[in-house]
């Protein structure tokens, strides 16, 4: 048998700890699965006194997370600190120079810093590893980058935040608000104090960019992804959802198009009778389509220690079922130097179906001043559906207009059309459809 | 830029032919990814003369698979014939033996020989990959493989033939009778001549054997599975199933008990609203659950010319990343010599939830007579549905029941005892229901 493989980790929270126990746990299995031996060799977190429930006696104490990545006596670098910059940036960077390899889960660090770290760790010959980075214990890095080899990609969209599935699964199994959902999901752990970075899509989006680099081949580009939270969706849209046949997701989705590439996080119409529908709660999923194989859904859970932990370890396994000058393919499926700019399609060139919720003044001729901005930008409609809103016998009513594929430009086009022509009393809702291949 | 990967293909069919296709196709891709060329250097099948739409002219021709495996000048054998015994055997077998790593589609030869071939294999330090083997292009071998690496499974299931799920889907979709949905899946292709391999649930099988040797650690065993096809589901338990929110699906389960692991493959119960009831058509599934990430799902083709492609070339590249003198994990998640005996839980001890379609004389007592079979089993009802035929003017009832959590034991001595009591017009339904985590 070789050597045992050590392990340094830096930070030991839930996830760190987590990775800490199973290891401990699991160390006959994973021996005899990896063919030597995983140690805890150093660890650094900042409180040192804190109980964690681990056994932490045989790994060396480093109060600095790069002192133990460079001067730590360790074959493997697991960085669970979290964070684009400051202490994550600074070990992960440090470690790879040094020539470590690097397990992490950390999604901000790869979609700010990802390509320069993987020309880093290409140019020593090293693995970086981020399974955990993605939809927690979903292997879907693994899918992509080793899996799909020779597949080209079309499109990969999934449900990616746990917390935003949270509040849309029971908005729409309990009738309750946004609101109401949301301070139950902060209630049960499920949503941070601050909640925008989870509702407002930046935590997708960071996912996504990792997903379109490996889809695509493409560098990473967190910054070009059209964004769109779940703040706005209401019961309205929720209910008339329902009636149409289609349930509302916050997707990332990356797509090529003749214009370039789309990265675009939003509410996302999905037809009801679809698997991706009905991954609920706070389950992450993930669908690929490419040209060869066709659509791959994974589904799993995207947050939690424990899948995270899961996800960290197969990271360090395939490491240590690795052998001194064995390199396995780049970091994010090609060469760093080789991934092509990312080109982002305008999303005024986005090419879909529409859902667009209008309230509007219960008087004549509003129908047809609607349906003549519909026609004057060339959508064609697949569904009409009125309601009388009859709240308090106001003068409202609610229009349903669902279309058959048009464009961003064109929908935008009439709906401020629409709202120029004055029959508007709200704000106009609209939600994209997403149809599975 | 390394030396380049040199693999020889023997056996040309659908799946051969879109191998070499994609393979010239997506070169310079494939080329970038891996860090080297793979080059199809040789190649063998039954027909030299067959146009296969492909360009051969750069691989040298062997009329023998086998000599093709030890003599030919290659890396990568890749085994595409199909069949547990004769010339798969025998040029997998040389491959193995004259150390060139071995990449095959065929679940039956694994399910067969897969331990010997295994202990070959690592013996000699060389790679034995299958992911075509099982559900086709859906990245499963991988995953339980690689990325759940320290994860105890207690449970996989999934729907692992494309035949069987287009019968069952299109039986729900649009009231047909099993043998209008097989006919079709024959003219379409789905199907063979000879379907029982596919309904009977055989194909199943081999593919189930093989998982529950990499879920636990066990030695694969193909001929100690519970087997029922699907030739015996009707109209009637397909509407059953739908009024009491189930659908049928054929499942293959492995799973941890007391008693040992249960292997069966068998008509299922799955609620309407899980992920996996959504799965239709030829599309595949596989669930696995652990005690570390909770529950996984993926799913995608599970046949097909291209998918089963995408998985063999997967595995090519996978070895094309690899250098000489690195060995990847066992080939069966643990060292052949390692893995346990199987040790078979009876099917009498199985444990779940039971669905039981009764046809009876309409007449007085024969309820509470069924009533008392199942309290005397101490099997406690969840519903129960009674419906007058009302065919022809018959005096039969249906009477459904879905039981509680209860024991195979139990359910049959009810059944039999129902069956000797003379109520039945016609032989008992009994199918399993069985709920994802």
């Amino acid at each position: 048998m070789s050597e045992a493989l050590r392990v340094g980790i830096a930070g030991l929270g839930t996830v760190g700890a987590s990775v800490v126990g199973v290891l401990a746990g699991k160390a006959r299995e994973l021996t005899r699965q990896c063919g030597r031996e995983i140690v805890v060799a150093a660890v650094s977190a900042r409180d040192r006194g804190r109980d964690r429930g681990v056994d932490l006696s045989g790994a060396v104490w480093f109060d600095d997370p790069v002192e133990l990545a460079t001067r730590g006596d360790i074959d493997v670098f697991v960085e669970l600190i979290g964070g684009a910059e400051g202490a994550a940036r600074a070990c992960v960077e440090a470690a790879l120079h040094a020539g470590r390899h690097v397990v992490t889960a950390n999604k901000a660090l790869l979609a700010r810093h990802g390509l320069a770290l993987a020309a880093i760790a290409e140019k020593n010959g090293v693995l970086l590893n981020y399974e955990a980075a993605v939809a927690g214990g979903i292997p879907v890095i693994k899918t992509m980058r080793e899996a799909l080899a020779g597949n080209t990609v079309s499109r990969v969209f999934g449900i990616l935040n746990g917390t935003c599935n949270y509040i849309l699964t029971r908005m729409e199994a309990e009738g309750l608000s946004f609101e109401e959902c949301l301070a139950d999901a902060q209630r049960l752990g499920y949503a941070e104090a601050d909640p925008t970075f989870d509702i407002e899509g930046y935590d997708t989006a960071h996912k996504l960019a990792i997903l379109t680099s490996l889809a695509f081949g493409s560098r990473i580009a967190p910054d070009d992804i059209y964004l769109e939270g779940i703040s706005n969706i209401t019961q309205a849209d929720i209910r008339a959802a329902s009636e149409l046949g289609y349930r509302i997701k916050l997707l990332g989705v990356a797509q090529r198009t003749d214009d370039g590439i789309e990265q675009r996080v939003h509410p996302t119409m999905v037809p009801t009778a679809s698997v991706i529908a009905q991954v609920n709660g706070v389950t992450n999923a993930v669908a690929i389509e490419t040209d060869i194989v066709g659509e791959l859904l994974l589904s799993g859970p995207g947050a939690g220690g424990n899948a995270t932990a899961s996800a960290v370890i197969g990271d360090i396994a395939d490491i240590a079922k690795s052998r001194p000058g064995f390199q396995h393919g780049p970091v994010f499926g090609r060469p760093a130097g080789e991934l092509a700019p990312y080109e982002r399609a305008p999303m005024r060139t986005h090419e879909g179906g529409y859902f667009i919720r209008l309230t509007v003044h219960d008087r004549l001729g509003v129908f047809a001043a609607i349906a003549g901005r519909m026609a004057e930008n060339r959508i064609s409609l697949e569904s009409i559906v009125q309601h009388a809103d009859g709240t308090n016998g106001t003068s409202e009513k609610t229009v349903i207009l669902v279309t058959h594929e048009t464009t961003e430009a064109a929908v935008r086009k009439a709906v401020d059309g629409i709202t120029e022509d004055g029959h508007l009393t709200t704000k106009p809702q609209v939600i994209r459809i997403e149809r599975p291949a």
